[in-house]
């Protein structure tokens, strides 16, 4: 391909939107433009990089066995309905009404398009497993899309889903799918950490996330120093590090309600009463919508959460032990209205028109401190179980850095990362939701387990660049290049655009994909683009190396400071060779 | 690929709504599946014909230089504000609202989002011409979706825009275009009918259609005996058949007003007043929708429309006359309140509430006979000039079979085609509401012409199917088969599982595409199977040709109805010759 034939809008400036470096560059190397907030348009350059991604994911995926299909990216919503997702998945689903009133979704994820297929037919165990999977477009409805591709509105995923007859099967499933989810991340030259995750909306058991470690990623990870235990924070656990007790030990005298003007925040409190966070119950007020209690579903709920003072609750915990679509903080209203006090002051004792749930931290406290439901007042001498009872006793505990480790006691750490690709174990969940049944051996009718695993194409693309850039741009690994050379001749005239004209000729016959940079620029102009776009070998072209009795050509690889002269004769062979075993050595 | 590890669910049966061939076999063949009114999921078989298409699309694209880009599918509305046509598309457009009320479309067709791209990155006349494609996701909100895939609400569709500086550059783009297309449809196998073509809503000017005749087209053709003239019955012109007139004839007696009880159809009205259609001047009364009248946009006006009594009206003529979003007949209450009679008594003379649109036939007619705006009541010996002035006299007749053509005097005669590609030059319509610009040769700012190319995907699938099937089948071409070779065992068993094994394995080596039929199931079951599907080679691996000094296999053309057999060692050979002669030549 020639430079002048193609579309590379390379650019000096960036947009100050463009805060990491994916982003920045993406933008700079003419591989997508915006269209709109969270939206892009990859260009050129950038699709071919985003069909090589797409092209791995492909084969690895066949090479498990799962199935390509092709369902629609508009999906009806009455699927949705069945599943309760219409309801439950907020405001992120696009959600659209047509010309005749019926309901539909902008797909966000396939769970309901796949089961209701497989639903229509599956009738034998002898059908069992399936596996299938599709490489499309999804939108999700993001109030604040940002760092370009990385989080947009629009993206492209592979998503797959097994459907298996028992525990055994399904786990064979989610196995090959997690080893294909390695050989991809590694084939894109990707660094990527495995981690438990709290399977949040998507309900289930069994779960692992694929990771790239980024400074701006919207998960916090912990780590263990010692042991190999890696989780997001979302569903990260710890040794206890309280001991609980069943009641107030006799010397706690009882409870006092003390005077506590303009006080407001624990570090006040603690300052005041000249005591560590550890003693104080902290109580927060939280709203859960469409939770489900007692069997019946709630539109909305409000809770009393119970921690000890030097801890934070864990949203993600909390929403999925209430099964809810969501949880917040509570209104300072509903603050009011339902602790008697504002906020600042709620607490377990006495609270009658909340339920409580306590972490078991709070369960350790025996001689506590907490809101008395008052302004200005708290109450001493608390103890769990003797002054008040928690509704569920449960962890919603913020692990961070400090923490012991639950499996051996070690230090745990925090790191952000993205999350790329996610794999898990549904059970049953949409399974019974959409009735999907088929006759076993004996000719009982079962219901199917089905897993759900997905990759994000559009992120995948941008932690390469993450992970794979220096000051002067991309560095492309050769799997995912968009070419993998740049023919530079310093000027594209004489015998130097015979050369590389010849060159580029001998390549691509090859296989090999050859950018032909033949732009009546300066070479400093040329080099800097080759750099900025990344090409893994460049190749530069100049009438000196040509001149005498064995001309010669110059190659640099984009990761090395130094270049070397090659004899013109040889230059095809070896980068074929190079390219070759480099592409092998990735597979 | 063996049988049993992919997904083809064929069928006997067919859903009573799948009225024509291709949706039959798609879904029997288990290619498709539906997933709601319009909507269909591909199955892995029919994706790898899809895919092939595709690809076949992808490479004649980039033959002539044209870049394939991606934008979104959905796509902010503040762009398609700008074109105008978030207004004028009517509601076929899906328009959806986010979270945050910001207007959106799900990408019908493409033009506003490229041409915003290029009015970023265009400045120079060095950049043009730039050719732009993307193969991507569709949706149109069809009121009544039908035919499976040729008719879909959601479609894929590769569309391709270029932007020129000059109508010559424009010309060449075009002409390449036309050039790739018919080479896209000759490798699918499918022939074609080139026709000119009304370029509706789209405007411009220069367009052709590229159809594929069927009963079920949604389009009416029109074709000379004589000469090559071919037109879509929207844009269709013929001869005139008669001649206008300035003025009544003096022997024309005044109009008169004559009693026509219960008389309403034309036919009626000769049979009442013995003469013959032709003397009638029809006159319907139509309502547009956002129609410019006098620079003005207006969003809705009513027009009586006037033709010669044995014509139609042709309403696509009609709304491109009036540049309207969408024409309809007036409704019978409108009817009543514009020309105070009911329906059937319309008529151009006296009528003072509407604008009189006269097709050219109705400018000869110098003592015809039309409605006299009053119940049962006609007016006789009306004579156009003397009892009515048209506002316009525009071209808005039906053509049809016993015409003659315009070019030549022919006789016309009708065909029904589905269009499946279309090529027009949109002109400056686009680069001119969007403001698109860029500096020429003397820094003077110029706006570039622009047209726009599109195929529909699916149907071009559909229609592969549509010219290649017999009672028992698909009868794929090679270029666009699912595998290319399905090898039947006639049991998978022993000696036959061993050669149908290794001759898979031989033939995957050397690049052919091979379904091995593994399953348990009786031969005839296999073999209804294979040419329900359609695979263009059938291998069957039976004991008996096993047996003996020189074992062999039986090898069939699905297009032939006779097998021959083949010596085992050479079978492969034979095939791969066979296969890539026929692809060679299809290419």
């Amino acid at each position: 391909m020639k430079y002048s034939q193609s579309f590379i809008p390379t650019l000096r400036e960036v947009p100050t939107d463009a805060i990491i470096v994916s982003h920045r560059l993406m933008f700079r190397a003419g591989m997508i433009r915006r269209l709109g907030n969270g939206l892009f348009t990859y260009l050129p350059l950038g699709l071919r990089s985003f069909r090589k991604v797409e092209q791995i994911i492909r084969e690895e995926m066949n090479a498990i066995g799962s199935l390509e299909i092709k369902p629609t990216v508009v999906i009806p919503g009455e699927f949705w309905k069945e599943s309760g997702r219409w309801d439950s998945m907020g405001e992120a689903l696009l959600r659209v009404k047509n010309r005749l009133g019926a309901d539909f979704v902008v797909s966000p994820t396939a769970e309901e398009a796949f089961t209701a297929l497989v639903r229509d037919e599956l009738s034998s165990y002898r059908q069992l497993p399936i596996s299938l999977y599709q490489v499309n477009t999804k939108y999700r409805d993001e109030i604040r899309p940002r760092y370009g591709v990385m989080r947009g509105r629009e993206f492209v995923m592979k998503d797959a889903y097994s459907y298996d007859a028992d525990e055994e099967s399904l786990e064979k499933s989610y196995q090959d799918m997690g080893r294909a989810y390695r050989r991809i991340f590694k084939r894109c030259g990707l660094s990527v950490i495995s981690v438990k995750a709290d399977s949040g909306a998507m309900g289930g058991s069994g779960s692992e996330e694929f990771m790239v470690e980024s400074e701006i990623g919207d998960n916090t990870l912990l780590f263990c120093k010692n042991c190999d235990y890696a989780a997001n924070v979302e569903k990260a656990d710890c040794k206890p590090d309280y001991t609980a007790v069943s009641s107030a030990s006799a010397s706690t005298p009882p409870v006092e309600k003390i005077d506590t003007p303009n006080v407001k925040t624990i570090e006040e409190l603690c300052s005041f009463l000249k005591t560590g966070a550890k003693t104080f119950i902290k109580t927060l007020v939280y709203r859960a919508v469409k939770v489900e209690l007692q069997g019946t579903e709630c539109e909305e709920a409000f809770f009393a959460v119970c921690i000890r003072g030097d801890l934070e609750i864990n949203e993600a915990k909390l929403c999925a032990l209430l099964k809810a679509a969501e949880v917040s903080l509570a209104s300072e209203a509903d603050v009011v209205r339902l602790t008697g006090a504002p906020v600042g002051f709620a607490g377990p004792v006495g609270l009658s028109q909340l339920k409580v749930i306590a972490d078991p931290t709070v369960t350790a406290i025996n001689d506590g401190v907490t809101g008395a439901l008052a302004k200005d007042l708290h109450y001493k001498h608390v103890a769990y179980g003797r002054d008040f009872q928690a509704w569920m006793t449960a962890d919603v505990r913020t692990v961070k850095t400090g923490d012991r480790c639950s499996l051996c006691g070690g230090d745990l750490y925090e790191k952000k990362g993205n999350e790329l690709g996610h794999i898990f174990k549904l059970g049953y969940k949409y399974t019974k939701s959409m009735n999907v049944s088929y006759l076993d051996e004996k000719g009982a009718r079962q219901i199917p387990l089905s897993g759900s695993y997905g990759i994000g194409l559009d992120r995948t693309l941008a932690s390469i660049i993450e992970e794979h850039h220096d000051d002067a741009g991309i560095i492309w690994p050769l799997t995912v290049a968009p070419y993998h050379v740049i023919i530079v001749p310093i000027k594209y005239d004489g015998a130097m655009k015979a050369v590389a004209d010849k060159l580029a000729e001998n390549l691509e016959r090859q296989g090999i994909e050859v950018l032909l940079d033949d732009r009546d620029e300066r070479p400093g102009v040329k080099f800097n683009d080759a750099d900025l776009i990344g090409i893994p070998y460049r190749v530069v072209i100049g009438d000196k190396n040509l001149a005498g009795e064995s001309p010669k050509v110059e190659v640099k690889r984009r990761s090395e400071s130094k270049s070397h002269l090659v004899e013109l004769g040889k230059a095809a062979g070896e980068l074929k060779e190079g390219i070759m075993a480099e592409l092998a050595e990735m597979s």
